[in-house]
C-alpha cells in the first residue's frame, strides 16, 4: 500500500521532520510518498497562511493521485484543505488534526490540545465543532511558541509545551493530550512517559487511520459534498 | 464611506450581477468598489473551487485595502476565505452567508436556507455550526440548479427555488427564507411577496451589516485568531 | 427614517443617558424617538423587574407604532419583552443584548459579556442559548455593581468593570467584550482603546442593526410565533 | 401542605377547568388554593398575551405567599412568568410545561409535545432549550386549535389532537406524549389508553413535582438569578 | 403505595444507611422495601463495579416486582442499570442521580455535582449528557474520598466535601449543589444550612419523584427502548 | 500482534459469523482470538440483555488479557460494556459501534445508522451523544428485523435493510451508511456497490481501528474514569 503524506507548509526542513516522523510511524507494508507544498508559505500560522497554502497542497494531492497512491495524510494540525483534498482523491484522506482527536477519544474520556500559538486556536476550535468532537475536548491551550521554533526544539519551546500539558491534565481535567502541531511529533513518547497518559501526535494517528480506512476498503463518499469537481473546475 | 464587495467567483457576468444587486442595496452615502476574483474558478460549487478562489480573492482584499476602503463584503454564500480576509483588513469583513443568517434570526424564529446544488450543503452546514446559528436553522435545501443557471434565470431554476421555498415553510417549519446563493439576489422581493415572509438575500444583508459595523466603529479583533499575519506570510 | 429607542426602565435619568448615547450612535438620516417605560420599575435587575416593566414598554411600542416609526430598539440588555414587541410592530425590533452579541461575533471569534450584577447572569445565559450564540460566548461576568451606580459612573464601578474586562480577555480567552448594561454605553470607546479589542455596547449595535434591517426592507415574520395578536388580546 | 395553582389566563371558565383537574390530581394531604389572573388577557396564545398576563399572575403569587402556601404551580404550558414567580416565592415554584417535560423524560426516551396553535411553538421550543431538555424532545406539534376551543372540547379539536398524537409517535419516533396546553388535561387518560404510551399533562405533573420538592424541603435558590428583589422593585 | 429502594452496592452497611435515609425521606403513606445487591461488588466506584452489580440489582427489581411494588428507586448516583430496570418494571423507575439533577434544575439555574472519586466523573458526565441536563450543570467535582470513607463520615471526608461545595458555588457559579453519592445523604441538611442554597441528595429526590410519577399514574413507556424483554432474555 | 474479538452475545452461531467476518477483515500480521459470552443471553436486543451479558464478556476480556493480547474489539453494535472493558485491559479497546461511527465521519459528511429493531435505537442514540458524534448522524433507522433473523439472512431481512438504506440516503440526506448490527457484516460490500456510497460495518472498522491504536502505541488512559479497578473489585 502506498500512502501520501503532504506537508501543506513549504518549509523543506519541516517536510524532512515529517518524513522522519512518518517513516517511524508507518504501518508495516506501507510505502510512503512524502511531499511539501513548495510555492506556498513556509509555515501555516493562521488563516492567511492556510489559504495561500491550499492550492499548492492540492497540486501535490493531484500528483500523488496520478502516481496511484491509496490514501493521503494532510500533515498540518489545522487540517488545511481537507475538504478539497477529499473531492480530488479516490482513496481516503485524513487530516492529522482530526486523526489525533478521533484517536484520543478512543483511549480517553476527554482530551486537551496543546498547540503552538494562540492565533491557531479559533481554527482548531472551529474544526472540533464541525467534526462533532468539541464535547470531548477539555481544553485548547497554546504554548505561545512559533511553529518554526518548535521544529528547532529549543528548551524554551519544550518547557512551554510541558507547562501547558500539565495544566491541561490538572486544571482542565483532560486524561489524554493531543499535540496540536506537526512539529511536536518527536515529543510524544517522552511526554507520555513523563505524564503517564496517552499523548497523541497527528502524523502517527493520521497514517494509522488512513491505513485503517484503506485496508477496510473505505473511501470518501462522492454522494454529497465531496463529489468530484465537474470539469470546469480543473481549467 | 467606501465599501468593497468582492465576488470570489471569476465569472465576469456574475460580478456584474453582484454589482447591480449591490448598487441597489447600498445604504445611503456608501461608495461601492466591486471586484471579482479573476484568475480563479468561474463559479464556486464545492470545496475545490473554494480553495482555488481564495488566493485571488485575497488579492482583491489587499488591493481594496490599499485603496482605503472602510469594509468588505465577500459575495459568495460559502463565505469563502472569510477568516483570511479578516486577518488582512483593517475594517470589518462580512460574508453574505453569515450576514443573511444573522439578519434572518433578527426577524424570524427559525430560517431555512434554499441554495443551488446539494454539494454546497455540507459547507453551509459547517458554517452555521461554527457561527453558532445551527439551532436557528430549520432546514437546508438545495434546488438542484447549478449557480450559472440560477444566474441566467431560467424558468426551471425559478420553479425549483419556489418549490423548495414552499417546502421549507410548510414542512420544515421555517418562518423566514435565506437565499443561499449570490445569484438569487434579484428573486428576494418577489419571493417575499409571494410567500408572505422575510426572504433574506446576502448581498443586501452583507452590505447593510458591514455598514452597521463600520458606522459603529467596530473592526475585527486582532487579539486572537484574526491577528495580522507576520511578515513571513507576505513574502 | 424614524427609529424608536425604548428604555424599559422607568428611571428618567437612565432614559436621558440612553438618549445621549443614541443621539451619538444614530446612523446618518435617522430621526430618533426615545421613550422610557414610565410606570414600571426604575431599573431592571432581575425577572420581577423585567416582568413588571414589559406592559409599560409595550405601551411605548404601540404609541411609537401609531407615530409611524420604522423600527424599534429595546434598550435593556435583558432584551426585555422582545418577543412581544415583535408581535406588535410592523417594522423590525432589535434588543440591545442580541444586537451586541451578533455584532461581536462578526468582529471576533469569541466574546465575553461584562454586566452589572450576578442576578442578571441567568437571564443573559438563557437569552444567548435561545439566540444560538452561547457557543460564541467565552464567559459571562458580573462586575457586582448595581445598574444605577454604573449610571452614576462612580470610580468603584469603573474599576470593577475594568477588572472583569481584563479577566475576560486573559482568563476566558475572549477576543471582544460586550458591555452587558445600557448604562455602560459611554465607556465603550475608552475600554476599546485601553484593551486593544472591540468593545461592543448595545445601543450603538441595536440602532445600527435595526437601521440595517429597515434599509434592507426586512421586518419580523408574521408566519410563526410573532403573528400579530388576535383582537381578543387588545381588549 | 397548601399548594397554590395559578392560572395566568383570566378566563374564569379555564380556571374552573384547572381547579377540577387540580382537585383530581392533588396528592393526598394537599390543600389547594386555585386562582386566576383576572385583569389580564382571557387566554395566552402568544408573547403579548404572556407579557400582559404576568403582572396579574405575580399578584396572585404574592397573595398566596401572604396566605402562607408551601409552593406554587403555574398552570400555563408556556411557563409564563416562572422566573419572576421564583424570585417572589419562599417555597418551590413549578411551571406545568417544565413539569410535564421533566416527568416525560423519566418514563420515556423521547417525548413529543402536542399543543394548541402554531404561534405557541417558538416559546415552547425556547423553553425546552433553556431547560436543557430539547435533546429529549422528538417533535413539537400544533393541532391548530385555539385554546378556548380545546377548553370547550369540540369534536374537531379532539380529532386534531389525536391526529397529531399519532404522527408524533409514528413519524417523530416519540415514545411518550406531552399535552401542551392546560386545557387538554382531561384528555390525558383516554389518549394514554388509546395510544398505549404515557400521556403527560402538566397540571398533574406540576402538582406532583411541586409536592415532591416541598416534601423534600427544596426551595428556590436565592444565591443566583432568583434572588428576592430588593425593595425598590416592590414600590 | 409500596416503593422499592435498591442499593446496587452489596455493602450491607451502606444499605442500612440508605434504609435510614429512605425512611426519613419517604413521603407520607409510602411503605418502603429496601434491598441491597448482595452478590455484587461491595461498592461501585467505576464501570467494572457497575457492570458486575447490575445483574444482582435486576434480581432485586424482579423480586420487588413479584412482591407488587408500585415503583423503584436505584440508590446509586451512577444510575447503575437504570435502563434495564425500566424494561423489567411495571411501574416507574428513577435513579437517584437523574432524580437529584432534575430536582436541582427546578430550584436553581445551574447546579454543580460534588461526588466521591474522580473515577466517577466520566460516568456522571455521560449520564447528564444523555438526560439532556449537561447545559444546566456548572461543574462536576470529586472530593477525592472513597465511597466507604464517606459512609464512615470521617472528618477528612467531610472537609473535602465542604471544600468542593464552596468551590462549586464560588468558582463554578452554581446556585445549587447535588451530592453525587448515596452515602452523602445525611450531610444535605447541614450543608444547605451552611452554604445557604439548595443541597439536593438523591435518595430524597428519587423517592419523591417516583412517588410523584406513581401518584400521577405515569409508568415507563413500552413503545420504544424500554419494551419488556422477549422471553428469550428471561432464560 | 494478537487482537481479541469478543461477541457479547452467547449465540455460538453468531460468534462463528463474527469469526468469519473478523478473519476476512483482519489487517495483515494480526493473529485473532475470537470468543463469545457463553453464559449470557443468546442475543442482545435491549438493555436487559446488555446488562446480563457484560459480566460474561468481561470474563472473556480478562482471559484474553491473561493470554497476552494487544487489544480488544467488542463485537456488538451497542458497545456493550465498553467502559468496563477499558478499565480491565492494558491495550486499547474499541466497540464496533463507535468504530463504525468514527470511520464513517472520516469518509462522509453525515452518516445514517441502519440497525435491527426499534428497541435498539435509544441505546445507539445515547452512545452517539456521549461519543460526541450525534451531530454527524443524519438518522437512526431500524429495519424491524430481529438480530437472529438478520444472522440467518432471510430475504425479508435483506429487503428491509435495503429499504431503510435507501430512505437514509434519500430522505435523511446521509452520504454514508453504518450497519448497526454485527450480523450485517456480510452485507456491507454488496450494499456499498448497490448504493454507490461507503457502507461501514463495525467488525472491519473495529479491527482496523484497534490495530491502528495498537501500532501507534496508544492505550487507554488510566488517569481518569478508566483507572484499573482497585483490588476490592476483583474479589
Amino acid at each position: 500500500m502506498r500512502l501520501h503524506v503532504v506537508n501543506p507548509n513549504a518549509s523543506a526542513g519541516m517536510t524532512e521532520g515529517i518524513r522522519a516522523a512518518a517513516a517511524k510511524a508507518a504501518p508495516a507494508g506501507v510505502e510512503l510518498m512524502v511531499t511539501g507544498a513548495a510555492g506556498g508559505p513556509p509555515s501555516i500560522e493562521g488563516p492567511v497562511d492556510g489559504a495561500m497554502a491550499v492550492p499548492w497542497m492540492l497540486k501535490r494531492i493531484e500528483e500523488a493521485e496520478a502516481a496511484g497512491v491509496d490514501g493521503h495524510v494532510i500533515a498540518c494540525f489545522d487540517d488545511t484543505g481537507l475538504d478539497a483534498a477529499r473531492c480530488l482523491a479516490r482513496g481516503p484522506v485524513v487530516g492529522i488534526g482530526e486523526a489525533a482527536a478521533h484517536c484520543a477519544t478512543l483511549v480517553a474520556d476527554r482530551f486537551a490540545v496543546v498547540t503552538s500559538v494562540p492565533e491557531a486556536l479559533p481554527v482548531l476550535r472551529g474544526n472540533l465543532a464541525r467534526y462533532g468532537l468539541a464535547s470531548r475536548c477539555a481544553g485548547l491551550r497554546a504554548a505561545g511558541v512559533p511553529v518554526l521554533d518548535i521544529d528547532a526544539g529549543t528548551p524554551e519551546a519544550l518547557a512551554a509545551i510541558r507547562r501547558e500539558t500539565r495544566a491541561a491534565l490538572d486544571e482542565d481535567g483532560a486524561d489524554a493530550i493531543v499535540l496540536g502541531c506537526a512539529g511536536m511529533a518527536a515529543l510524544a513518547a517522552d511526554l507520555s512517559e513523563e505524564f503517564g497518559c496517552p499523548v497523541v501526535e497527528g502524523i502517527t494517528a493520521g497514517l494509522s487511520l488512513v491505513h485503517a480506512l484503506a485496508t477496510s476498503g473505505l473511501r470518501t463518499s462522492k454522494r454529497g459534498g465531496y463529489a468530484t469537481p465537474r470539469k470546469k473546475t480543473a481549467e
